[in-house]
């Protein structure tokens, strides 16, 4: 045999699978308990709110906390996980550690058929993070979060093989509060770009909103196809008194923007005018963790699948009141069967 | 001052505090998931059931797992969590590993109220316990269990403080799998009616109980004093082909025995007779796990709260109705205000 009779070939590489949605953010263990508004005064915390806390107040708040349970959480994995629950493409990349939530958070985002890009950290280096969820009687949620060995993301964790591959790169505007993550947010944006995909971004919070502010408003130009926000976090983000008056910064950026407003359902502002979508009727909310999460799982799951904005925020109403039918801020459901159930998929 | 005058005295010592329920059972932290038929199939587990595992089975396993929440559970530590939250007081003996899965079960525990004087073992020796329950659609759960530490448990961990103090000790049939605690048992017996106190089993399983059948009945005759069983252990322990026959041979023992039938309801056996008593109709059965351990919370609690059997054997109803609407085998709701509302406390 010579070597001109080997059948080489250096045009089999086979096309990468295309992805919907890969999200970047902290991967956190959610341990959640039943609360009173009485807890959270004593611990400090503001209701609705989330805020970070170090290893020693995530000890003193659990000591403080009633019978809680697990569950794998963290912002962009519970949009990811639904995503993959609707039947959709998604991948995920945050920082875990070598340790039991860790594996707890690996185990469920890859059970959950998410491509999981974990930058792995020791476990000595500080744990990989978790988030007190104190659900009241209302049903509303208030976090602490330990982030743990996700406070070390940094651009360096994102190989970019993802990126490469996705539709949409959805990133959390928590990872904002992080300097090294926040470059590692701006590296991915410039890579997705490159391979020709779209970047969404989630405010996330209020409170996150307040601090972030200017970096948020300067996204809006040029780097950021796509906005999620609830009303809260619209009307922080341009200072608008009204909720009319943030929608109508909205429509002077030209960013196709979601707006989502608990139970009055959601506002879709697109180029070509507002859309405005009911809330899905729920028997009772338990939990509302997740609501917004599970809303983007839907949304972007539509946009990436064929599906006009209005069918898309007709998914992400459905999608979200899954989620806030029980404890916990991953679907219980299929949500792809449960979408095909309602009519919409 | 002289020391005559020093006020001493050594009768101040208070009364210890009565606790109407100490439960005697392995630690464990459940890791929950839905599953379908063809994965118990796959894995070798029998529907409904509890099968021991050991840590590389545990390991297969989580893998082949869906995505799944933790939450503590164990079975005599879900009774006794469902007591506290009933206002019972309650207490737990069990081991655990100094690991995460140890400080969450010490954590719930605690936080439910209930003493837990624990049997603490080094992580090396094998892990705080655990449970892989897989959740199928028709609500059945099936149960994989590594017990890691808790196939340990000695007669030495038990150092009968707390078994001077209760009114029953409630043991879990479980435990007869393992040598070193059958033999624990067999002291916890003798220590409570040294005591004056009263001992309660729960038979946990129709395959624990044909493993262990000549013990059980052998400690029908002068060891216990309430048995809890479902009609299948029933049926078994007594080689009855019928309910009736397991029926009349309860009566032949003296024991006040209880036998639940799940939506028929139970039935509670007495010297004086026999009392049928229905079960609490349910939205929508979502999880049975922890079915048998919070009826068990409900006849307990009642029992040493002034209730007849046949009211006792209502609250136990309504204790299962509440487990049995949510995934996870401890209360979410607090079962005191419950029975409140049902009139029935």
């Amino acid at each position: 045999m010579t070597i001109s009779s080997t059948p080489i070939s250096l045009s089999d590489k086979p096309e990468p699978e295309l992805l919907d949605v890969v999200g970047i953010g902290s991967p956190l263990v959610d341990v959640i308990a039943q609360s009173d508004d009485a807890l959270l005064e004593r611990l400090g915390l503001a209701k609705g709110s989330m805020t970070l806390i170090d290893l020693d107040q995530a000890d003193a708040m659990y000591a403080a906390m009633a019978s809680s349970i697990e569950a794998s959480g963290g912002s962009a994995a519970n949009t990811m996980a639904g995503i993959a629950s609707l039947g959709g493409r998604a991948g995920f990349i945050g920082k875990v550690a070598t340790d039991s939530l860790g594996d707890i958070f690996t185990h469920d985002i890859t059970a959950s058929g998410v491509e999981f890009e974990a930058a792995i950290a020791k476990e000595s280096d500080g744990g990989t993070g978790r988030c007190l969820v104190f659900v009241t009687d209302d049903a509303e949620r208030t976090m602490a979060t330990h982030l743990g060995v996700a406070t070390t993301f940094a651009p360096g964790d994102v190989d970019g093989l993802l990126l490469a591959r996705t539709k949409i790169t959805y990133l959390e505007g928590y990872l904002f509060d992080l300097p090294p993550a926040k470059e590692a947010m701006r590296a991915a944006i410039s890579a997705t770009h490159a391979a020709e995909g779209s970047v969404a971004l989630t405010l996330s919070d209020s409170f996150c909103v307040e601090r972030h502010r200017a970096d948020f408003l300067d996204l809006l130009t040029g780097d950021i196809d796509l906005l999620f926000a609830n009303e809260d976090e619209a009307m922080s983000l341009f200072k608008s008194t009204t909720f009319e008056g943030a929608l109508a910064s909205f429509e002077e950026t030209g960013v196709l923007a979601v707006i989502t407003r608990g139970e009055q359902g959601s506002v879709v502002v697109t180029p070509a005018g507002r859309l405005e979508v009911p809330a899905t009727p729920v028997d009772k909310v338990i939990d509302t963790n997740g609501a917004g999460d599970l809303f983007a799982s839907g949304f972007l799951y539509g946009m990436t699948n064929g599906l006009d904005p209005e069918k898309s925020a007709h998914l992400a109403s459905l999608c979200a009141s899954e989620v806030i039918s029980h404890l916990g801020a991953r679907p219980q459901r299929n949500l792809g069967e449960l979408a095909q159930e309602a009519g919409i998929l």
